[in-house]
């Protein structure tokens, strides 16, 4: 691979990249990132560190930009004001003073390296208490607003567990004329009505979205395998679009059809199932052989699991990031360890057949999800047992009527 | 517990903190944290940062510090020229450049909240490599040159496996007139040549020292039985001293006398064993309870360990640390949560009895050490095995037989 | 439950019970519980013990009986003369000798509780090895032959992986005029032609099967799903059968399409997998909920197994099998020890919750499949890997042919 | 191997056999072999099933035998009066009835190939409920006159939590005059008052044990490291003896001092601890080195874990068991299996090295005595815990003070 001389100049819009064939490299996920570093506050997930500490979400920008990340999404993850509010947060800053500090800040860091900047917004509490669809696309239009004003390079409507909010989502922010990408936030079993990846990807595709995908609740390959199955669907429906995937970094292989959030460690002990580096190789590598061209993480990354994304896929990109002056290839760094049996671990057959240990030897090796007993084989009822009030229970029968008539 | 207005105001020296019964609390280790960000690489794991990105490794220093660190170590580890040399840098920058920058990023963030800070030195290539006294001696003062030119609040020789160099290093760090902590990376089985913890401690107290302990190499709570081994063995001996730990944030339970540096897993999987918060809290406790007033961290640390140390000895300190703002404790941010298995999860009694799981079947709880089929049994013939050239092996064996004849 | 007073009088005929709506239930496999107890080769599986060590299997078989098995299985596996020719036995003595023998045995057991005697053939290498439908089926009439003269109670063909073998086996068994079981050693994915479950009970019911099942290679759970999958078939086809299942006892959640055989503890060291009575109680619960009313067990199964069944099922049967007598139901027997701990182990929610732990650290949870390299996704490719020599490859691509033309 | 003609001659008595150097080999526990066959009922584990299933016990006998037992001991555990009388067994059979059977059943089996009879006395719950040592040495004259009558080959006073009533039983046993073992249920922390083992062994010997080890409770790999202790004290303190081991089958690398009947999985669920046959390989030769010279099992041992024990040792024994007719050497029955990965099992390597998958993932490695709040740090104080009435507590106490001024 060529000598490394800064980040390599991609001054294209993101249509014009995935249409060329290169591989976009999407950032981490920034909220547990920042939890871990004492920026944001597990339960409720605000990113009001926009504004109060500016300086370590600049930080962990610049730290996945060096990994090789294409994309710098702006730090606005449930920054509705609809949920600043729900989650009771008194914060005297609005929706919109995060939102656009958080462009502000990834634009900054874009311009460091010629990424792009992604304006997203998230499934909203309106839209499970039964707003309607003028007041839920409402909301959705206030923080495009935003994303406009600060010419974001395109747009993502992400991790939405119901494709019928995030179509709404994606009409609204077609209005931008910029390019949209939608994520949902599910697994094989498809979303929470149970509308399959496939039909999900195709009326995603019909709404407008030029990329589709998943992100978050579940683990990497579990990710690519969804979106394999929504591929599949627009392909067969004679549809076209980009792919992407930004999952956990977590095994998951125990989880229901919610993800991670309904295994008994979420979200405070997670962390024996944080992927390694060499468990990101793989995913690049699966991710790239079914055809998904952009590729990043959500919850759980952190800056050297998008390294091993961009390690991965150097060969198909020409190039390695900048943060690979730091890291020798596939352990490359230990050649010179004084000990013959750590110097022996400075190969590739090392570490990509390691079965790593927990030191844990109480704990075991899968979970059962908390709302198994709940929810077992009911998956299209799940929402139900969720429900905290007669009235959200109806609102909840009431969609799925829609979505029943709908299909 | 009182309001958050501030960091706590400790415009005293570490010696009256400890003297007057107060818990200091350190940070975490900055090599392995640098690692993920992408600022240090695995192998060398040299501190060149500080000179090449500053802004890193001071946002590393604020979330530490925001954690509730009242001791910032300036990065400076393995920045002895020999050792720069050795790992076959061609940085262009010299040991006491990298020096310098280290105390002053320190120093910056130390204001922001009165911490202290602590210049450090750590094993030589040298000494493994035969070299006298006098020669490894000079390495440690002109390291300490810097340190006093930048006028560090104290000095601490840490991470030393050979109690002989700590020695030298305390010997040579005295010379300053500032207070002088000794931290070896020794398990319960004691040093490499089999000196016990107890007998350690006794002749680092002797040499001057008047904190002693461990750092690295083991999980939290083997250190803490091993600086209570130390601690027994200093008050058996009619001896004073303070008492320090600063163990991994990795479980550990299959470790041999070198630690996790055998382990398979080192260093690029061990991720499944990293600690939960709540291990944490745990390990606070025990430290706490053994008499321990200075706790901190080495590799594995992510900024929410630490917070979660400040966290449990907050009865006893009085007051919570900065990130605690983002932070519920005992898992109370989810009281909120939409799903009541989830809201289920906030209170102390769920997190401290998890057992969280892996995600990972096919993987063991625990690995054997690599060194296990060479050495299993003969602790004290380990480096015999490591030593790579005859030269190395014959210096092994002299200093062998020089410590036997003095002990 | 009413006090036990000797085995229930079970005068009638396998079809008679079940159309009554009867519980059968089996005993478990003899070649696993006679290796443990020194009487049958692992590799050979052959049960010439019949004749050599009568005293064993006669032993055997009353355990089972006291256990509460309705049906004797005479020890016959896998003795057809071919078998015991390809094995390379030189035993000097004769298939019929060795199945004389266990129908004497078996019928000289039954009688102490009045159960049934069955006579089974299985898989025969004559088949993998090409051998024509009329050559095989030969080998079945001369099996057959042995029953008539001992006049058991009714036939089985099971551990078939090919359903078309099996399906020759059942047209032969017909001829006696006694009633058929058919019995696959298949999993969900269906047999070695990628036959499914469905398909396969189908053609066996067509080709004359009362009862139809699976045996081996799997699970409980996992044969209760394949049975599950054959009852729908059967029924969806506007067919008529009875259902059995006799399982592994060992948990084989790992495996793939070829079973527990291609785990790589088969043969000698899968006693961690093995289920305990608890297990067991599940087993039998979902297996009369799937509505399979034949139900007992293979490879693995101990007597105290079969016990657990009975056991589970008393409340349905009326009656506890003899064995009770020694078995405190639900851990009732540890009622009077002397610690409280223990004795708080008498009760049903314990066991029916209990994880046991290993006590195996460094092993993992699952393993990969032996075969999973080379057949990885090509289940219908599988036999492949296994032919031999070119001539078994020819036979098999032409065997795969039929299948699909017939299909 | 010389080919096997019958079993080996072995017409001299137990202590000519150890003192020429021969090893001899102990068989398996029966209680728990029985209690799997139905003929043990666990909780009570009395063994009337000598009078009333006689067939049953004759059976297991013969299969210890064929795997190379040689010694037949006599199934009379737990069967004084007292025992008999305190579990609450309405039986109508005396303890004397059921000795007598037991002798009887294993001098008939021994005979069949010239192996020893042994007959045995366990701890009385006359001793742990404050009897005088004249009313519990009566307990064991009663039995021991039974073993006289029946002129058993050696007497075993076995299973014994504390080595004062094991001194006892010594004592009695040797008033006729036959040789004498002295086996504890203890582990390497000692007995339950925390006499160590090696002064327990040291103590058995003064009261004229020729044979002292220990059996149950702990696993192989723990039971070979007391006995090591055992024989250094014994070594040390200017005696001499020959040494034995009975451990159990299962893994419990996570006991406490009381060994397996605080783990949770006691009794009915240490399946998957139980150890495989290469286990056992490991068992017997590092027994051998240990100098321990009568090595058997106890709990958990079916016949093939015997004949594991007797293979592993024909290199130095000259001779197979009868059992191994029926076992390739090291996987060998697997050469011709007609999957070629099944064949490459049929090696010492592949067994020898193989971790062996639970198929649990939901389960840990390891799991916490359950009188661990309880006991934890005060193994001295732990009966206490376990005295259910005020006037057991009062006994304790004073035996305790007892041991302590004799000590």
């Amino acid at each position: 691979l060529p000598p490394l001389d800064g980040y390599k100049c991609l001054n294209t819009g993101i249509l014009e990249r995935l249409n060329a064939g290169e591989i976009v490299i999407g950032d981490g996920g920034f909220v547990f990132a920042l939890e871990k570093r004492g920026y944001v506050k597990a339960g409720p997930w605000t990113p009001e560190a926009t504004v109060t500490h500016p300086e370590a979400v600049r930080q962990l920008h610049r730290e996945f930009l060096r990994a090789g990340a294409n994309v710098m999404q702006a730090f606005t993850f449930y920054a509705s004001d609809d949920k600043l509010e729900n989650r009771g947060q008194a914060l005297k800053i609005t929706g919109a003073q995060i939102n656009e500090a958080a462009c502000d800040l990834a634009r900054e860091v874009a311009k460091e390296g010629d990424a792009l900047v992604a304006g997203g917004v998230a499934q909203t509490p309106s839209y499970l208490s039964c707003k309607s669809e003028t007041e839920v696309k409402a909301i959705f239009k206030k923080q495009l607003d935003v994303f406009v004003k600060k010419n974001v390079d395109f747009l993502i409507a992400e991790y939405f567990e119901h494709v019928e909010e995030a179509g709404w989502a994606v009409q609204v922010l077609k209005t931008s004329g910029k390019p949209v990408a939608a994520s949902l936030c599910i697994g094989p079993e498809g979303d929470m009505h149970g509308v399959s990846p496939a039909e999900c990807a195709i009326r995603l595709v019909k709404a407008g979205a030029q990329i589709v995908g998943v992100n978050c609740h579940f683990d990497p390959l579990t990710c690519v395998k969804t979106v394999k199955m929504m591929k599949e669907g627009v392909e067969k429906a004679g549809l076209k679009a980009h792919y992407m995937v930004q999952p956990l970094a977590y095994h998951t292989p125990d989880c229901n059809c919610q993800g991670f959030i309904d295994l008994p460690e979420f979200p405070f002990a997670l962390e024996p199932r944080i992927l390694t580096r060499w468990d990101m190789h793989q995913y690049a590598r699966e991710a790239y052989n079914a055809g998904i061209h952009y590729i990043g993480g959500c919850c759980g990354y952190e800056p050297y699991h998008i390294r091993a994304v961009s390690e991965e896929l150097a060969p198909e990109r020409g190039f390695l990031p900048a943060a690979s002056e730091k890291h020798g290839l596939w352990g490359a760094g230990l050649e010179m360890h004084t000990k013959p049996w750590v110097r022996a671990r400075s190969r590739r057959e090392y570490w990509e057949n390691i079965r790593p240990a927990s030191g844990r030897p109480k704990c075991p090796s899968l979970s059962t999800p908390e709302s198994w007993g709940v929810t077992k084989g009911h998956s299209d009822l799940l929402q139900h047992k969720e429900a905290t009030s007669t009235q959200e229970m109806k609102h909840v029968l009431e969609k799925q009527k829609k979505v029943k008539s709908s299909a």
